[in-house]
């Protein structure tokens, strides 16, 4: 899982009908220190993850999982909200 | 899932069987900016977008989804047509 | 999915029972405007591609698909061999 | 799979409830001569990797299988700790 | 599928039950010309590929299954180990 902050959000209206209901967020992946890294991307929330708030997410098949009721036609999804991290390193 | 902008079409005659009637457009990925990022690439469209507007896509495995029916040799393909994007960063 | 040009072919004698059979490419994968990008890999070909023929392939789990009777070992696989490509951009 | 030397851990407590007493660490990647390679990422722990030690860890799809009784919301997975490497390259 | 180079091989005693008996190989990954492409990784071996052979290797969900009787935690699996090819780029 990665680092992100959640930067905003986006509509669609036009979509797969799977996708109705999903709320999708703006994320920009982050490093342990708080960096940007990368371009952000659209993951769908389930955690409820508001704006500025950091958060972890997965990308790839296991981002379907939380939407059990719908295949859904994800590949990123905010699965938690970071309290805090050690990094020792 | 990330940002394309619909920027052609390809054709294929030869194809594998399962990929009979699938449209597949050339997308171009885009930032929340706007701005290319990395080469075009394939993906089915089951949303119907056209050229020039800016799409969300998914990628691996997720990708075969929309295509219920068949078992889809595709990894990305096009699951909404963006309306707007609120980006606070 | 990607574009690539054939360009050679790859031969093991030495394998995993379950690719026995299989016909494996050379691939090198290119843009839209036909540029080389990134290094050749090898693709398992369903189609029957030849040597410079433009084709499109998938990676990943989507891979395995085309080779419904046996569960296949390839990450990679040629899926159509291009006739024309509409870049509008 | 991949070398990676746990570096920290991290702390969630809004999070998918799939995610509930999974270990969470984090992880540095590094190559076999032990130098860092990309940013650091978040890995579930099912082998009881303590901070410092060397350890690998599997990507993507895999990741979900340690976690045999709940779904996992996971893509990357401590799977062993390494006793030693031998490289004659 | 890529090409790689076997260069050594890893140890690791406390590690998921689903990986012991697994011979775990590291491999550097090459062009088709013989150059060294990216870090070394660790995959499976189940052709028997020895030191400095040079094989080709799946990534991602393919490479559990030539590990039939156990789920396997890998990302990774030499497939087979190239005798010859045929570059006409």
């Amino acid at each position: 899982m990665n680092l992100a902050e959640v930067i905003g959000t986006i509509w669609a209206t036009k979509k797969d009908p799977n996708m109705e209901g999903l709320k999708m967020q703006l994320i920009q992946p982050i490093t342990t220190k708080h960096k940007k890294t990368g371009e952000p991307l659209i993951a769908v929330d389930t955690v409820g993850a508001g704006s500025g708030e950091i958060v972890f997410y997965v990308t790839a098949y296991e981002a379907v999982i939380p939407l059990q009721n719908q295949p859904a036609l994800v590949d990123a999804s905010i699965v938690g909200i970071v309290d805090r991290i050690e990094d020792t390193a």
